[in-house]
């Protein structure tokens, strides 16, 4: 393992540089070694794996003191996460850590976060990354009792690795009454969001909408997965991988009998 | 098999309304069954799985005729597919296709992808759908060779099926020297994304960037990828689903022996 002066964090989000969970984040990761954080400029939830080719990108350096340094940009979370690492860096980090998230990101809503993209980004990268989420989308989301827990998976990081080609999506339950019981290795559960649209019209008379929605669980009674370890009061991880073929479907798809040349 | 009567398809894009692209797309699907358009106002192209929550969405009546409605939105590709299934569409419809998009979206690429990513909110809602994308981001780019396959492809998802919770991520490659040997069912290609930033400097002496970059295959031999199909001028087929977890990376991340509780 490498000794702690040698080792450098990416740090970023999607809710942005001025996020609580960032700075939480921050603490946790500071006596690990160097630490670069490039966050974006305003909250981008939602933004999943954006990255911006049409405007022009910006950095602003925020602040600077021994061993963090910090910087804004106006791009999405993947384009911070590729500015750090193509031109702001000097040398390639050691870990990339995003979050920690103000919500969820368990079950299928992994697809349209911002923070697990910047992981997703890092592990495409060939760099071990973890993004963090905590069950709380409050701004004011206390993250005083996990970050015990980011410790300890950090920690558990630096000394085991991370299976190449995959990253981690660690999410942590919000319950006031009771402790958190324990962490537990879990799949991706299987759900869905059931949107609706909050239709209203604006002083000029016409239309617009807002995205509202609802998710539900297609396998609440899963004990392996993240979404039943966190209904349970346990912190999940679910290793995430880029692969997204579906090797069963290869076969049924290969009896359509459609292939030719 | 339904009647063509009875059938209809969601077609949306990521190119926006105007793309020809999508206009290609919509007089291979209208003699199958009723075609219902929702696609982006403007270009959206990188905008993976995002989705619209700091702005209204709004949507506009295109153009109306037998059989075949067009709307655009000023949202994102998701954003098309939700308003559709959850707002403006009376009944589910039997399939999304989307495209043909105007770029690859073989191999990670399909990660940034609007396109894909369409077909995935498609799949999430278990609808059968299928992504289609010509390797030529041109605007004026040629759909002429490549329609016969995006109807022989669409014949048989329709007949046979697709499997659950998968959708179809199909790329086209463009050679005018040669005629396109014919369809591959393949995996995902490993590769990744070398990123530049292209260093300006605006008027008011401010920096910016633009982000530029060049895809890198890192398995250029393996005969059973996307990759190698569309390098040898195959139509690539994907199955793709939305289940992120690496089965692979679980045991390993089983011998943490940090589970607990």
């Amino acid at each position: 393992m490498k000794k702690k002066e040698d080792r450098l964090f990416l740090v970023t989000n999607d809710d942005g540089i001025r996020a609580r969970g960032l700075e939480a984040l921050i603490e946790v990761v500071r006596p690990f070694g160097e630490v670069f954080v490039i966050a974006p400029e305003e909250g981008q939830s939602g933004m999943s794996h954006a990255i911006t080719v049409k405007h022009p990108i910006r950095i602003r350096k925020v602040s600077e003191e021994e061993g963090l340094v910090r910087y804004s940009s106006n791009g999405t979370p993947v384009d911070c996460v590729k500015l750090a690492l193509h031109k702001l860096l000097k040398r390639k980090p050691d870990m990339i850590l995003s979050g920690i998230n103000h919500g969820s990101n368990s079950s299928t809503s992994i697809i349209y976060s911002g923070t697990m993209a910047a992981a997703i980004e890092g592990c495409m990268n060939e760099i071990p990354s973890i993004g963090f989420s905590l069950l709380d989308y409050s701004p004011d989301a206390k993250f005083g009792s996990v970050v015990k827990y980011v410790e300890i998976i950090l920690r558990r990081a630096l000394e085991k690795g991370i299976t190449e080609d995959t990253c981690l999506n660690v999410n942590f339950p919000v319950n006031s009454c009771h402790k958190i019981k324990g962490i537990r290795i879990c799949r991706q559960n299987k759900g869905m969001w059931k949107e609706e649209f909050d239709h209203r019209t604006d002083p000029q008379n016409r239309d617009y909408y807002w995205l509202t929605g609802e998710f539900h669980n297609l396998e609440p009674e899963a004990p392996d997965t993240d979404e039943w370890a966190l209904h349970h009061n346990y912190v999940s991880i679910v290793p995430v991988h880029v692969d997204l073929t579906s090797y069963r479907a290869l076969d049924q798809l290969r009896k359509w009998d459609i292939e030719s040349g």
